[in-house]
């Protein structure tokens, strides 16, 4: 056993002071884990649009002294009264969503929006007591979406994380814990290609292009990749993309164009951008009879999505995801397994590594749209 | 052989003049059959609120003189060319739209909208050479979505026929050719409630009790029915409907009613009216996670369909069906073994019976709601 099982931990964390600020790197104290509770060593964290929003915190609750940090992986350094899932020693992926396995919707089959851990963007505390395990000088230093993994310890809650095969790169599949699982799963779980049919993906970014991975393991035929950004068709070939529609260079409404390409539309498109425009256009782009649409990226708070419901008698369906469908401790195993034997490819989603000392660089590269995945290693 | 065979046949139809002037029962003339054509007796029609839409045709195309009706059953009196699926004798229901089992539609697995036979309800001729078979002295009266029912013989495109166990009373399941099928058909093969799940009914008509008794035969254990008008609620009990909701009861959105009453939301729920405020509700009313709503009635011209984009990314589905996303010919003659097994009940939805004589008094008792289906017989 871990000499520092039940001892507060000391260890470096790149900690958010304030909104917009560059992190600055800090001792902190990690407390032990409590009742239910998990702490764990983080070896690799990558970054997510959702913490570079949550740092910018523009129309967000503000949050600070904050951790932010949700796309990791790691291994159990010590656990909590009632844990019995994980051991210390178990390598697992944190997950800024949970899986409680005793509400109605890990109950159900369909859903993975688990009402004890299901993501919580403004809580900065532990549900146990809420308090946070982290601090400095006494002070306490708030957590993000119960991960906090831009730290070299954190505390999760047990319902917050999956336990994977312990063969399994940490510095490749650390990329299953958010981004790329919303994408791959929103094509797998939910619009569910069949061999041969053609899917629309809108927005190439890496979940986008998680969602036409999924594409190309499904066996669809065409995938027709949508995005402004025409930068972004060169490398969207590597993940299976076969045609590209950069919506300005036409006059007309992008569903149009792919109904024409199509026959009538595609059989399944998925919108990975957020803006209603795109969830419009994907929604009205499939093909009647059987077209499916799904929802991905995440809206403005106003936003109204509007269609004639017609678009709907005419046997379209809609959906929304969320994390993909997986429900984090029961599938994120079997997605790291896809990648073991070679099904599903992670490799290329890395763009860049840095050192835990450079995080602000990553920061930067999103910012700048640079890549797809910045992989952080913990240790020097 | 019959002796009618390629001869015209003389018979008594209820021809529509113009708009919403009563039927008159004339002599017409009925043509043979053209190629891929079949001729039925109609043995028994009832009435569809869609024969009184273009009976009024206010907002609609108006076509007349035209022969309305398509919801019956009856017997093939000769085939034209090419016909092999139906012979002379064969017990049929026609169906207002059709499966040709070529087109891309009729080889999905998922769709029932045949690109070559769907409902067209502008068209008053057969698409075979643009001619009407029906005609009084020589000038040519319109067909009707393809069946001009009220008539005691009619013209069909075979891929409009569904043969039918010949055991099955015509006076019974002449009402599965539509409202009946669409209701049935969109709670069995589209919202697809499992046993023991909660089931939202919007508009108890004949269409929403149809949802309400496939709701029944799935298993589910409540059945929410919701109607502005309160005196439906008695009926619905028969078709399984638990419990009732009057939207005019509340101050609040009746999604919020449901919700309340379901700990969170319906697991499915069923739209009938048509009616672009209750499309809304339906579909906000299902609950997060596993929710779907399945969109029937058919909406105003300019209606928009509205929501918050989150309602969609919490994991709720939204669906329109099209006759119960039934395929006519491969389908129909499952829903009338359902009847004859004892499955699925149909004598509850016929609240009135009428000779042909006195059809016009069925359009009065659907004028002013009163009943479910009016069975009107050919025959004397």
């Amino acid at each position: 056993m871990s000499s520092t099982v039940g001892q507060i931990i000391r260890c470096k964390a790149a900690v958010a002071w304030e909104a917009g600020k560059p992190l600055v790197m800090e001792e902190v104290e990690v407390a032990p884990p409590q009742k239910m509770e998990v702490r764990l060593k983080i070896l690799y964290t990558s970054l997510c649009h959702t913490d570079v929003y949550f740092w910018e915190a523009k129309g967000q609750n503000p949050v600070f002294p904050r951790i932010l940090g949700h796309e990791a992986a790691g291994i159990v350094e010590s656990v909590g009264e009632g844990v019995t899932e994980v051991a210390p020693g178990d390598h697992v992926l944190p997950v800024f969503t949970g899986e409680c396995k005793d509400c109605a919707h890990c109950k159900s089959e369909e859903s993975n929006m688990c009402s004890l851990l299901r993501i919580n963007t403004d809580r900065g505390v532990m549900i146990q007591d809420g308090e946070s395990r982290f601090s400095i000088n006494g002070k306490p230093i708030y957590h993000f979406v119960g991960t906090s993994t831009f730290s070299e310890y954190t505390v999760v809650h047990v319902g917050c994380v999956a336990k994977i095969n312990p063969l399994a790169p940490l510095d490749k599949v650390c990329v299953l814990s958010c981004g790329i699982s919303t994408g791959l799963g929103a094509t797998l779980n939910v619009a569910k290609p069949t061999k041969g049919s053609s899917v629309a993906i809108f927005g190439l970014g890496a979940v986008g292009l998680a969602a036409a991975e999924g594409a190309r393991i499904a066996g669809a035929s065409r995938i027709i990749g949508v995005d402004l950004n025409a930068s972004r068709f060169e490398l969207a070939k590597k993940f299976g993309v076969t045609e590209f529609v950069n919506p300005k260079d036409y006059s007309k409404p992008v569903q149009e164009v792919i109904a024409e390409m199509t026959d009538g539309g595609v059989d399944r498109s998925v919108e990975c951008t957020g803006h209603i425009d795109a969830m419009i256009s994907a929604f009205e782009c499939v093909h009647d009879g059987w077209g499916v649409a799904v929802l991905v990226g995440v809206p403005h708070k106003e936003a109204v999505f509007k269609t004639h419901p017609m678009n709907l008698l005419n046997e379209r369906t809609l959906k929304g995801t969320f994390f993909g469908n997986y429900k984090p401790r029961s599938d994120l195993p079997c997605v790291v397994e896809k990648y073991m034997n070679k099904e599903l490819e992670l490799d290329k989603f890395i763009t860049h590594k840095l050192p835990f000392a450079e995080i602000n660089k990553a920061f930067d590269l999103m910012l700048k749209g640079e890549g797809l995945r910045c992989i952080i290693k913990m240790e020097d």
